[in-house]
């Protein structure tokens, strides 16, 4: 298996104004995107990758020689890979509201010629369908042959089977839900106040402080990866190891997870922006397509096309397994063809980032099974309806 | 069932210096306490109440006719309830280095002549239970009927077996753990992270600038709240239940659960300090009483002589049943008699401190099977040994 080597990433520009959930718009926007392997002649091989909270459009491949450029989903995405670019188009591309490439927070705000900060329109999950889908248009692909993601990005994908179910064939959900829980809500909101409420935030002006609210991004983040990794992964990985042997008797570091979150917390705040992680703890707490369907998650399946994968892993207590078990039933209650994982894997919700073997071969064989539809040509056949 | 009424604290001064664990010592100290109930003649009817994170020495009864100045476990402790004051003499102890009336933080310092802010030094489990164990000497207590706590109060119950293993007749160690996991560690880290890098922290010193590090203490708190409840629990609850019916789309308030949280991190920040919840924390994160012992439990609890009592809750996932499983194996291992009660109950965490029928019929049989001890004179042919 090699890498798709070093990538680029792209951008388009759209100029026609987005209209968003909030009754808000955004009266035009960037895109920044990268794309892998090749369209074919009637553009039936292109798969949407969805990114989650803190990733981006940069999936695969690498930007230089240095392995810390690769992309996020790089032992996923690429030649020969579960994803394979040797037959697929993949496309990945980074949300409205990020901050590493499309319009977001930190870029003017052409309504008055400062950063947009905390005003910012809040997007959701559906708004970053409809501006994918508008990418989607301008690269020429009217159906896509999956799109594709991991927690947030997963939402996206289910997101897609409902807005647009004639857009994808497959739909392949990954360590994800159809709503947040009341718990998952309270850990957004206490991420959110954290930072809110960190003096160096003024309101989500701090870029013309020249300062950033990085004590409130690092408790987030410290928060948030307390989330992301089981139990169990935790007391494996860490239990209950001192850093230097002994008890130190103060407030600085004593335990190993203390020194591996703090150092999480540090490098995340320099990097990523406070106001993109409002807007999408926003997005994450938002989500609940059933919402308009009086919470029948059925009905709200029963328009779907797709056909369907779904993920989950044993020891993710963020979303667990029983989350997907919600969608999978109500695609079944819809007679959709639909596949079903549950990986026995320890290490939590970040398992769907992570190398194993069982849930590689379950999407390698998932994606191989649909490409038989592209390469048999058995699509002109009507496997589109 | 009637409440103790009117109760008032009484404080006790100890110029005997504390030698602590750190290799620290205080050079004198107060322990503010209170006592229901009635010492009998030979003095075997006296119970411990030890408490957990934000609680004190006001276990039961009222400050005035004001239910909101009602003791933390008056539902527990009283005339005719399960801790029954017309047969035991129950004292409430507050912990050195509360907020509450004993030497704490923000008491002065011998030394300086400034409050110890900061300066106040580490203490653990032990050292309470040390200092607990002068104040017995002092109300010529020898021999506790029991002492009594649960989470963190439970901890210094089970530290009483292990220290003074002559000193106790029964043990009663409710919802808590012999050592906390790494997860347990690493919320108490983020909580310690957020009133750490609170500016208005000053290095431990905010009382001389007059403020409080509310920001901080107001997210250790709401994060602290999201691991006593059950994540059911906070689903039934508060669920996705909107404050104002719809979506804000913005930072305020949408969730009821965003409303409870933000709710109590606010009344805990006017109240509570900033120094004991460090001090605090960190007494739990280093309870852990097999480490001198290898790790080996069973070990540590052999020179145990007390009868236990151990209750855990199912939806408990901040110490969960498998912790007081853990606890009861080893004193199974030392053929101590352990009563142990697994109480299927829905409310996380905090079960322990709220109304159960159950709960409450398990803890009031205990008692009144070991009064038949004390009523019966069985003590005096050697039920003591």
């Amino acid at each position: 298996m090699t890498s798709l080597g070093i990538v680029a990433p792209q951008s388009m520009f759209f100029s026609t104004p987005l209209p968003l959930q909030s009754g808000a718009e955004l009266c035009d926007y960037t895109l920044v995107y990268e794309t892998y392997g090749t369209l074919n002649a009637d553009h039936s091989n292109a798969v949407l990758v969805c990114h989650a909270l803190n990733a981006s459009h940069h999936v695969a491949g690498s930007y230089s020689e240095d392995a810390s450029t690769r992309g996020w989903w790089d032992n996923m995405v690429g030649p020969g890979k579960a994803l394979d670019t040797n037959k697929y188009f993949v496309i990945g591309v980074n949300n409205l509201g990020s901050c590493f490439g499309s319009t977001g927070p930190m870029h003017t705000n052409p309504a008055t010629g400062k950063p947009y900060g905390a005003r910012f329109p809040v997007v959701t999950v559906e708004d970053w369908v409809q501006s994918q889908a508008r990418l989607a248009d301008a690269l020429g692909i009217q159906q896509f042959a999956a799109v594709m993601g991991g927690s947030l990005g997963g939402m996206q994908a289910l997101a897609w089977s409902i807005l647009f179910p004639e857009r994808l064939r497959h739909c392949i959900v990954i360590a994800s839900t159809p709503k947040l829980t009341a718990q998952n809500i309270a850990f957004d909101d206490v991420a959110r106040q954290a930072i809110l409420t960190d003096p160096d935030y003024h309101g989500g002006d701090f870029y013309e402080h020249g300062v950033v609210p990085k004590n409130g991004l690092r408790v987030a983040r410290m928060l948030g990866h307390i989330t992301y990794l089981s139990d169990d992964d935790m007391a494996v990985k860490f239990g209950r190891d001192l850093r230097s042997g002994a008890y130190q008797f103060g407030f600085g570091i004593d335990f190993e997870i203390e020194s591996y979150l703090r150092y999480q917390g540090d490098k995340f705040s320099e990097y990523f922006d406070a106001n993109t992680y409002l807007l999408i703890t926003k997005a994450l707490d938002y989500f609940d397509p059933a919402k308009d369907f009086g919470g029948d998650l059925t009905k709200t399946l029963s328009n779907t096309r797709a056909e369907f994968l779904l993920v989950s892993f044993s020891t993710d207590w963020r979303f667990a397994p029983e989350r997907s078990h919600e969608i999978v039933q109500a695609l079944v209650n819809n007679k959709r063809t639909v596949t079903y994982a549950e990986i026995d894997a320890p290490h939590g919700h970040d398992a769907f980032l992570l190398d194993d073997q069982r849930y590689m071969n379950v999407v390698s064989a998932y994606f191989a099974r649909a490409y038989k539809e592209i390469d048999g040509g058995s699509l002109k056949a009507g496997a589109r309806a």
